[in-house]
């Protein structure tokens, strides 16, 4: 008999459990194997009843494929989650892609009504595309507060930099989001914005006491639950003047106390995923999941190893370290909110007879993309001058393999070729164009004639840690300006650095500034850049190609 | 009535015309928006009763979608064609992708049974699974003989380098595609293979009169016609021997004389793709169309403006300069081959039932894969000596978007990361590697210290022209020879590459050579190399991963 329960009781346990797979349908095209099951593995888990999974990579045609055969795998309803904040086309192919929440933050400080409706909008937007792909539950919005400016992994992800920004258009983005009958997810609780590490690589440390956090971080977060947030997600950052032991990830203090009791939330807590090296390195696999659990989260995401995970939890219920009572309310809390979407499965949706399901993005969704690209784009002078043939377009990104918003038919690639340009990528695995003088830093000579038009792919990702910081582009700027090279500058990611450079940049360069670094934001400042210029032969039809 | 019967020969027109568009579903996934037709631009014309699609990209899942979509938008039985010559994974990723016929052609001269069978289960590999993604025509096999070493554009994708071999390898190939329900393509009649030069930048000329295309050239053609294959395209390949006025693709000397009167082939005859500059540049685009019609050609591949190709060959037929008759007979040869495969819709074939639809790959095409693999891969000295932590991975590929064969989990980059290599990857977009001295060209101090590992990514690749034979690799072995810092080499494509290397790479240095570029050559190769050192910390477990 107790063989039997042991067996029902890892049922139980599993169902907690959210595994993450590929988007893409077989395991060879999976971007990263040491994280994404096997099919296989995958299989396996779903008939053991694991409870979830957290999809990534591939095209909404696949998703949707994929998705089918991973119910087909279960016995049970489970989640079907993606860490998609800014669109679906962030992370699978054929979805919207829209500017990061931040752009949305800045629009906010002169126009806030207009804000917060392109924040619902942009909430609806994710929402009907992920439910028409089959996903059940999106995990955003992020109510992190991004008061540090140097934060490496929160950075764009916010939708401001103070508590009160970020409070009204998380809950406009929430309201617009479970519209559409997916879970929502607020993060990363109590708050990862006032973080200068990335929690991928290391546990951050936030030294403010909970007065402080009442003041700043909670705020948002107390907004959305009572709004109507389905659910939410810890952090990986210790809070020392909490809780000196633990991260709130780990976090009795924190999870229990502050969020459940002091809070009120009585939805779902999910942990951040469990193989980031913030949680790994200090806690070790296992002992993170069981601390986790006996915190008070009740969904354990992405864990090193989902079996041991299972068995870890399993021996610390039936040795008595952790409660039943703890799995049952766990269990209750997964039900009542998979009966939420599962629900809205058989609801028709007022836009759904409107959609050709073969084609995810709506009209409305690419007039939301455009409008949220022109509201948040930079341009100062429309032409670059200078001598076109022997021109050089110097493209900086962080990462090649892979690199979303780079492919042969780039807008920052092919549209200054087609003005006369030489382009060169500079990524961390080519030929370095450094040499060693501080003051002169890019080997010129690596490059041939002409003046540069820089195009700088910056902004904060996530396991990327200071990688950008190493690179010599501020006084590569002042290198060129010296010289009479520097045609024009364009920047894609970060408002930060773009502070950084207005400091030290000509009056007179050409210079443009987006949050997007998608195709379409690349060919909206480039349009302005190099179409406008008389000497050259602009082909408005090879344009018109990158249109859909 | 007039204007009544010109729309009827406008929808008959139509009939011959296959177009080309992406196998991704949206217009913004296009990788080559300036050939690939937009959904708009596709629907509208197979509503007109265009004739067939030709398409290139995406996964497997997708093009299923993808056909069904297609479909869905025509009213007639099309042709669903696809250049697929190295296994469906070499245009949809989720498809098989084996090493190059060239491969099976080495193989042939000391095991003459064993290439045979290989090449008949190539066939039947690639047959399997280009029915089951729904595409009814196969554009192989290549019969031409690749008697020039230094051609760019056939190379490897030729079945050998003598007439008997190819004659021999392409009819058992034929067998096994032709058996699984789609047609099959000789091409580039009259023969591609002696010609220095890439059509898809200008005609190439060959200088050979018909007695020697009979000796040599012809030779696989017929025997791959008298065992029944469906169709032949045309070569665009200026013989002035036989026809000074027009290429084969224009030539009714060429096309109806040899070909049909001669040779005697009553099945389909379909031009290689009218888009390509050899054509375009001299004849224009509508006469190029109409001098391949009234030359013989049934269907006309991919003509640079479909709509005006149509009323190029109307007002042909109209004004008598083609006869009517051309049309009729270009049209019942059609329908006769769609017949066959449209019969085969409904057939059971053997394998179907055995079929998991969401996967394309059948444990048998794997083993394949691997037996091909191994039969073609040469690895002298299987382990590389030296000092690890710090040496260079240094990683040369032609092109960089897309680059099929190299992503982030890809063996190339990711094994010789995990035994302590930094990796460099040179490319056409890159910072140069190159110093203007030609016995020391690599320039070393851009890549720090260490000894090299060499891994050349190069093989004839049609549209790169001869770039490649701009880079001093050779002169680059020498110095690092000298310099006693080539720790290995590594060539992944064309064997004539491989030749020159072997006469001047020191005995001592560990080398391979492996005709295939795609991870599975690579990790075939890199755990030979690397596996065995012992002072390496290997990790077993992260290799395992790139296994499906």
């Amino acid at each position: 008999m107790i063989a039997f329960h042991e067996r029902d009781l890892r049922r139980s346990v599993a169902q907690l459990l959210v595994v993450r797979a590929s988007g893409h349908a077989f395991d060879s095209q999976r971007q990263f194997p040491k994280w994404e099951l096997s099919n296989y593995e995958l299989q396996q888990l779903l008939e053991e009843d694991v409870g979830g999974v957290i999809l990534y990579g591939g095209t909404t045609i696949e998703l949707q494929k994929r998705i089918e055969k991973i119910r087909s795998w279960t016995k049970q309803p489970i989640f079907l989650c993606a860490d998609v904040e800014e669109g679906l086309g962030q992370r699978f192919q054929g979805g919207t892609w829209l500017v990061p929440p931040l752009a949305v933050g800045q629009i906010y400080k002169n126009q806030p009504a207009k804000a917060i409706s392109l924040a619902e909008s942009y909430g609806n937007c994710i929402g009907v595309q992920a439910r028409e792909c089959g996903l059940n539950w999106v995990l955003a919005p992020v109510c992190d507060v991004n008061s540090n400016p140097k934060n490496p992994v929160i950075n764009l992800r916010a939708w401001g930099e103070d508590p009160l920004t970020v409070a009204v258009l998380i809950c406009a983005f929430n309201k617009g989001l479970s519209k559409q009958g997916v879970l929502t997810c607020a993060k990363h609780f109590p708050g990862h914005g006032d973080t200068s590490v990335d929690s991928h690589l290391e546990l951050p440390i936030i030294h403010h006491d909970l007065n402080r956090l009442k003041e700043l971080e909670l705020l948002p977060f107390k907004e959305v639950i009572s709004s109507g947030v389905d659910t939410v997600m810890t952090a990986h950052v210790l809070f020392p003047n909490i809780d000196s032991n633990a991260p709130a990830t780990l976090s009795a203090e924190i999870l229990t106390k502050l969020l459940r009791q002091e809070i009120g939330f009585d939805g779902l807590l999910v942990t951040d995923a469990l193989v980031m090296d913030a949680i790994r390195n200090t806690y070790g696999d296992d002992e993170a999941v069981v601390m986790a659990f006996a915190a008070g989260a009740d969904l354990l995401m992405m864990p090193a190893n989902p079996k041991k995970a299972i068995d870890a939890i399993c021996t610390a219920l039936l040795s008595g370290r952790i409660p039943m009572q703890r799995l049952e309310e766990a269990l209750q809390r997964r039900k009542n909110a998979l009966a939420k979407v599962y629900v809205s499965d058989s609801t028709n949706f007022e836009t759904e007879e409107k959609l050709d399901h073969y084609l995810i993005e709506r009209k409305e969704d690419k007039c939301l993309a455009e409008e949220l690209l022109l509201s948040s784009t930079t341009i100062r002078h429309q032409v670059i001058p200078g001598n076109i043939k022997m021109d050089i377009n110097l493209v900086r990104i962080d990462c090649l393999f892979p690199c979303q918003f780079l492919n042969n038919y780039s807008p920052a690639l092919c549209m200054p070729e087609e003005a006369g340009y030489k382009t060169t990528v500079c990524h961390q695995m080519g030929v370095s164009p450094w040499q060693n003088d501080a003051e002169n830093p890019l080997a010129l000579e690596r490059f041939g004639e002409g003046s540069f038009l820089l195009q700088l792919f910056i902004r904060g990702n996530p396991f990327r840690g200071s990688f950008f910081n190493q690179e010599p582009w501020l006084a590569t700027i002042l290198q060129l300006q010296r010289l009479n090279r520097l045609s024009g500058l364009i920047l894609y990611g970060t408002p930060y650095f773009w502070n950084d450079i207005n400091q030290l940049l000509d009056n007179s360069i050409p210079f443009a500034y987006s949050p997007g670094q998608m195709n379409d934001a690349q060919k909206h400042v480039l349009i302005s850049f190099l179409q406008k210029h008389q000497d050259r032969e602009m082909k408005p039809k090879q344009f018109s190609e990158f249109t859909d």
